[in-house]
């Protein structure tokens, strides 16, 4: 690969220094997968628990409505067009109970974007919780921010008392918490009671918050489901967008609340949209008001995939709670939870796997082709067998007219739906058992497709 | 607007430092002019020489290939989804000439964008040409990179003994030109051997170049433009995109093409845009693909949208070198050009107007309603009366239809065809040569309708 050219340029030391980000990093150990595998009996099933992406279709009056607008070429004001702040402030007012004045809203190409953008705004030190979403460190590494991390409690969520002491230590003039609520990987929420008891926190100790919301409408029981902005609205920022609740990650769209009182500061902000990418896709912010404007039809479509990952959630959470050792988070929002195998840490070893990624790269390997996202892309230790199990790898166009044909009443029915819709989410959990069956065995042979071993297991 | 909340959020410096980007700020003044005039014989008529943007439709296949993919709500690949890189290959070798495997493209929202990721990525100090297009120093300030102007000779272009000895007094490791080419604002281009002249330098100085070509298609006498990409494959980034040629802006896609022999290098790229923002949305790129491949459609839409800003740009020329004293470039791609009125800067000091920006709000008052962008925003001297021209302010629309109808041969029925499809291009211009008449009389009242004088004029 290299050249007499390879070196002329000289690349900004901070670039180098930053690690590619762990879903380009999987995604790229994935290719290679189906290419190499050269195990003679291989017929290549790749059972996906690693992309957080919902498998559904975008609902029907996005689509519509992204067809009406196709001819849109003109650019759009920097932080977005009226009607869309206009219907993202009614989608508020309607699911979350918040009044927020559409100036107070800025719509930006997808809420990773406007998270970059927030830190690169806010001065300070980010307390980032973990386990945490893979894209956070990063943009805060990139941005070169101090930062902390607060490990959650057993019980997967924030310490209050924990944030307290940890804001206590730190010296900065402004502190800034990312509160992912719900929560990848964990697919917990916080209560009500919860929040507030943070919220208290973060105002005694002036904790500014960034409220990634981004899965709040995927909330199982939705009704319990409580915005931060509602319970600390002089000093959160809240992100959410189409990505996750309208299964339209690929569509680029998503806005920023801001707090309350701060309108001048809203024009700073605007700088920097403006100096990195001038405004977000015309046809795109007009596809997105009918994904916000309230109807039954989008209405329904919340209920269904609710329902649907809800389905898949209690699946994959008993499933994997049936195996020896293996104790997981219980979901009740989200596609994710969180698998603990720590309790192989010592068969793990034997097989010379001993550290997260050792392991989803030993699961990814004929014949288990399963893939996870590992603890250290968790910003958990590197030795710690804590994994990400996203629940979506099936159909979710034919489930969701599956689920509206016939709703499963019984336990066995909604167990058949699954075996149904979702096969190869039920093989994908039988390849991990029998990984751990085969780890406790010594009988791994780990990455051997890198060495075009075909006779290796 | 205070609150007791306002200043409870600290800032960064680096964002209150920077200033708002000129488009942004115009966006605002035109906005704030449309509702304040307060002149009771005002019947508002903003003649629109500032906004730089296509006034042609989307081109139809570009729209039908929206249309066909808007239900694609997967996310893309960091880089670019496959069939979209190889369009743009094919796009460059038809049109262009040059030979750039997919693997050296990567797509991203916008040119502006990806310039932005290009500084982020590359190390030195930057050369930015000027008069310059008003996006790059304010991504190269809040970037807080090295940087010297280096102002362009009479002719309107780069001396390459000027730059020259500009790079000797550099002594960063790396030296990145910002070429504009076709320019904004000038509509100029760069022949073949001044490129070839420019590329010397660079070769012997080790200057690396962003060519930004966003304007490359709209060249009027197409056979001539050359890309920077062909002269100096090994030290040359090419930006281009669907925003200006296709009349897309609003739809956010560019792309960079990377220099020969860097292969690796691309992957230091990919890790900004994973960071920063994912990827492109889908659909859009979707869309791209009909607008970068070859066909008879694409071929008539490029050559009649350039016949027609040849037209106005030949108009605006003329019409503004027979005003007592301006000059201007001779716009030969682009919708711009870059007229000077420093003849009259004894004038505009009578009438208490000192800078360009100062200029630029007069021009903007009651009776005149004439927007252009002044000489401090395309980053020349605060007091040079130079200023961008865009002939762009007409039905581009209903104008290509005529324009296919009946193409007017003679000298005359060009001149009938501006008339008859751009009156308010022929509007703004008799404006200004009303506004410098009454400056000579000393007539102006500068920017009166801020104290809502309905009397002044």
């Amino acid at each position: 690969m290299s050249s007499p050219n390879s070196n002329r340029f000289v690349i900004d030391q901070q670039v180098e220094d930053i690690e590619m980000p762990e879903n380009l990093k999987l995604n790229t150990f994935l290719q290679e997968f189906s290419v190499d595998c050269s195990h003679p009996e291989c017929n290549f099933g790749n059972y996906g628990f690693a992309f957080g992406q919902a498998p559904f279709p975008v609902p029907k009056p996005v689509v519509d409505a992204l067809v009406k607008n196709a001819d849109k070429g003109t650019y759009a004001p920097v932080s977005g067009i009226t009607e869309l702040k206009n219907a993202i402030s009614k989608y508020n007012k309607h699911y979350f109970h918040i009044n927020v004045d559409p100036k107070r809203i800025i719509v930006g190409p997808g809420t990773k974007e406007l998270i970059f953008n927030l830190l690169e705004l806010l001065h300070g030190t980010v307390i980032l919780p973990t386990p945490a979403w893979l894209g956070y460190l990063p943009q805060i590494r990139f941005l070169r921010k101090n930062y902390h991390m607060l490990p959650v409690n057993k019980d997967g969520k924030i310490s209050p008392n924990k944030l307290k002491h940890l804001a206590l230590r730190l010296h900065d003039r402004q502190k800034i918490l990312i509160l992912n609520n719900p929560n990848n990987p964990t697919g917990l929420f916080y209560s009500q009671l919860e929040l507030e008891e943070i919220a208290d926190v973060c105002r005694q100790q002036k904790i500014t918050v960034i409220s990634d919301e981004i899965y709040a409408m995927t909330t199982y029981d939705f009704s319990q489901f409580v915005s931060m902005l509602q319970i600390y609205p002089e000093g959160t920022f809240v992100t959410n967008g189409l990505s996750k609740s309208h299964a339209a990650g690929g569509y680029r769209i998503g806005y920023v609340l801001f707090p309350q009182h701060v309108v001048n500061f809203r024009e700073q902000f605007k700088k920097i949209l403006a100096t990195e990418y001038t405004a977000t896709s015309t046809p795109i912010q007009h596809a997105a008001i009918a994904g916000f404007e309230n109807s039954v039809e989008m209405d329904d479509y919340f209920k269904v995939t609710r329902e649907l990952h809800k389905i898949m959630g209690e699946y994959t959470y008993n499933r994997l709670n049936e195996i020896e050792g293996v104790v997981t988070t219980k979901p009740e929002a989200t596609f994710y939870l969180l698998a603990n195998f720590n309790y192989y840490a010592d068969d793990f070893a034997a097989n010379n796997i001993k550290t997260s990624q050792e392991f989803s790269i030993a699961l990814l390997d004929h014949p288990y082709h399963t893939a996870l996202v590992g603890g250290d892309s968790l910003v958990l230790e590197r030795t710690d067998f804590s994994a990400r199990i996203a629940f979506v790898d099936y159909d979710g166009n034919n489930a969701m007219k599956n689920w509206i044909a016939k709703k499963p009443s019984t336990a066995s029915a909604r167990l058949e739906f699954v075996h149904q819709n979702a096969p190869r989410i039920v093989k994908g959990l039988d390849m991990i058992e029998r990984f751990l069956k085969d780890v406790k065995t010594k009988s791994i042979v780990k990455f051997t497709h890198k060495e075009k071993n075909s006779n290796a297991i």
